[in-house]
């Protein structure tokens, strides 16, 4: 790229340039054959690199991708277009601990998991926590939106931001919100900027709301004989009012890909699917008291048999183990990773039209996720034979998905590789607006290009 | 208005223009001599009418005011601009109730109080409460992002819409979101939406989470011998991580207004300035638990008495006495209300500067409100003697706001009256960024003009 010439003069051990280097920044955590060498990586240390690197960019029309951890399924860290990856992984630094208004500013680059680390001693916690929480980065998190397991009781990333620097394409420095529980002073830009993929903004710096973390903990696993069964028991659990603080759901054949490929075992991993449940209570009785009620209607609703942990490192294994299910099935490397949001309680009924695709395309799919939230992880192994790459089968998964009033992602984002899709959760209408947004906020399309909408479709 | 005509071609009993009608809409709660007599007012029972008005008033331009239950606190459904106020008063349908997924559907002129009447029956509850919570409308309190006391633990209105139906300024009706925890799809217009106060949309259907009451509530009532005590003893409460659902703060002056005014007696209101707080728990022993420690910290922290309130008449008294406080004070009818937020921890050296002023400018100000939440109602008596109508005094308050790390509005919003203070709260880039939004989402300026922004700064 010529325009780099202008990079490397202007900056020295910020930009990398050399492949060797730049082959890190290829990929992210996209199942398949998606790699994308960037031009060079710019790997700041402080705010006002960003804003020179941003201001040159516009100028000169330059890709800029921001990355966190790496950690996205829809390659949304992937320099599709070229361009410059801009990595935030050094800008990693716990900045303050507010105790007082229970407020925690970070750099954007800090690993989630060292967040949680870093709260603990306080007695305190970060509610969202995706599956690849020990090595997705909190900036990503934000501007993903991202989910977990614990959303069902405590809500998404959106509910725990209420303030961030940003910088935006022009290279203005902003800060939306502040230490601030409630704020009504105009449109939310903090809102709209949060799940907007890196496309709108570079997050520089997050103000997260943190909750006081309950001091009694325990890990429920139910194996059944069925997904059906196990759906139709998680159902009956949360319409009876018990909302654990997290309900996953792993169908029996990834357990069985994750026993086989990874070197971690958790009781009942032999005996279906599973289901897990955890409950996080102020006081031991509650606890007990609560567990034992799930373990009760787990029994009552076909469950084979239940294992409760209390002990916290036999939970943290139970959730190792589920938080590398993703990790296990990508061995298939050709798998197709869907993220699909339903309104929980169609669950039952839409896991028999999984199987049917399942029959109809001679593949295999994988099933696993949060059971509690609606959002389930389908994976469906590509048949070699499907000269489409697979999008027959999507689309018709995601047709199914619209009767149920479903959406197609509940947390990974629509990214590079999933905007082909989007019209089956958002209207023409919808799109035109966000592409409108888009324009406003960065009329050269310099962040993230390709991201969301196709690049033609915001140069135009 | 002569584009009148053509309304009145168009609408039959949905369209009001006799004057007796009109009167009822040219107010709203915002104290202070502000009326402005609408051209008409539109009543539609059903949303098809709101698309076909939209078309027309795209067309020709006319203003639309979309209205709730009219309680604004700064102007923001009146007819500054003259048109058509667009009131939703008769959509006030509770559609359907989906327990297994917890979710309720409503039409934006159902009485906020009346989605708790509905729930209390199936032990579910909407935590957002508005001080207006008996004559505010949901579609209001989606406009607005409105607050209430619960906020401090169960969080805003934003964290309880999953869905909305909005017709656009161009008439087209547009669904944003649905039954879903999770939804990954893009920009979220829906949070956009939300607290935009009727600029960019009209709201015409809501899908709310709604949570489980719990069964169990108590509320304490401690007088203090100054408002500094009282903030001191705020604050160490929170600090120490006890969160109660609500923590209210009502200084001596306005509860005595408030007593000498309303025919509503509470206990321990002639003993100073009063701290309000509330215990919702599921079990009788958490919540004696949790009222015993708090009333053992009241008392620590210099609180004269502690009056704990278990039954529910007497707990509704309290609440009622601490809804009516603005109601009161509106009897000083020149009075400037402020709602400002600030990081919670620095609310005892904010009150000192709140009183400073009051010297300074020779008046009087009565403070109360949210004082968990750090979201204070100053209310400023204005003095005749002023010759800028208070703005000099608002100045200087929102000067030491920005201090603090505060924002001019925590939940009443812009409106009509704030807009010319939201440079304090918003930079210069943001509001442009907002401009363009508007400009975006309702280029001939048809939706609450003259709201949040000048008139002039969208239609040039």
């Amino acid at each position: 790229m010529e325009k780099l010439a202008q990079l490397e003069k202007e900056f020295d051990y910020e930009l990398l340039t050399d492949k060797e280097h730049l082959e890190k920044y290829a990929r992210d955590e996209t199942p398949g054959d998606y790699y994308y060498i960037p031009d060079a990586a710019f790997l700041p240390t402080e705010t006002d690199s960003i804003t020179r690197l941003l201001e040159i960019a516009q100028k000169s029309k330059i890709p800029l991708i921001p990355r966190g951890g790496g950690t996205s399924r829809t390659g949304g860290a992937l320099a599709v277009h070229g361009g410059v990856v801009l990595s935030l992984e050094k800008m990693n630094k716990i900045i303050d601990f507010d105790e007082k208004n229970c407020i925690l500013e970070v750099q954007p680059g800090v690993i989630t998991e060292e967040i949680n680390n870093f709260l603990k001693k306080y007695n305190f916690f970060f509610p969202p926590d995706p599956a690849s929480i020990d090595s997705c980065s909190i900036g990503g998190n934000v501007a993903t939106n991202a989910g977990g397991a614990r959303c069902l009781l405590y809500g998404l990333t959106r509910d725990y931001v209420r303030g961030i620097e940003v910088i935006f394409p022009d290279g203005k420095k902003e800060f939306l919100g502040g230490k601030l529980k409630k704020n009504a002073t105009g449109y939310s830009l903090l809102n709209l900027l949060i799940g907007s993929e890196g496309t709108l903004g570079v997050i520089t710096r997050i103000f997260l709301e943190v909750k006081a973390l309950p001091p009694y903990s325990a890990t429920l696993v139910a194996p059944f004989k069925s997904l059906k069964d196990a759906a139709f028991s998680a159902f009956n659990i949360l319409s009876s009012g018990i909302i654990p603080s997290a309900f996953e759901m792993i169908d029996e054949d990834a357990v069985k890909v994750a026993v086989a490929n990874l070197d971690k075992k958790i009781p009942m991993a032999e005996e279906g699917t599973l289901l897990i449940a955890e409950v996080l209570e102020s006081t031991k009785e509650d606890l007990e008291n609560k567990f034992e009620i799930i373990g009760e209607k787990f029994l009552e609703n076909n469950a084979v048999d239940v294992f409760v942990a209390e002990e916290s490192h036999q939970q943290e294994k139970i959730w190792d183990f589920r938080r590398s299910i993703s990790e296990a099935l990508d061995i298939f490397g050709t798998l197709i990773p869907e993220d699909i949001s339903i309104p929980r309680s169609t669950i039952p009924e839409f896991i028999p039209e999984i199987k049917k695709l399942e029959k109809e395309f001679n593949t295999k799919i994988f099933t696993f996720g949060h059971i509690g939230d609606g959002n389930l992880h389908v994976n469906i192994v590509k048949n070699e034979k499907w000269k489409d790459d697979g999008e027959k089968i999507v689309n018709e998964l995601f047709k199914k998905l619209n009767v149920f009033g479903g959406k197609i992602s509940g947390e990974h984002g629509i990214g590079f590789t999933k905007k082909k899709y989007l019209k089956y959760s958002r209207s023409e209408n919808q799109i035109e607006l966000m592409k409108k947004i888009k324009k406003e906020f960065d009329p050269m399309n310099i962040l993230n290009p390709g991201k969301i909408f196709d690049i033609e479709e915001i140069d135009a």
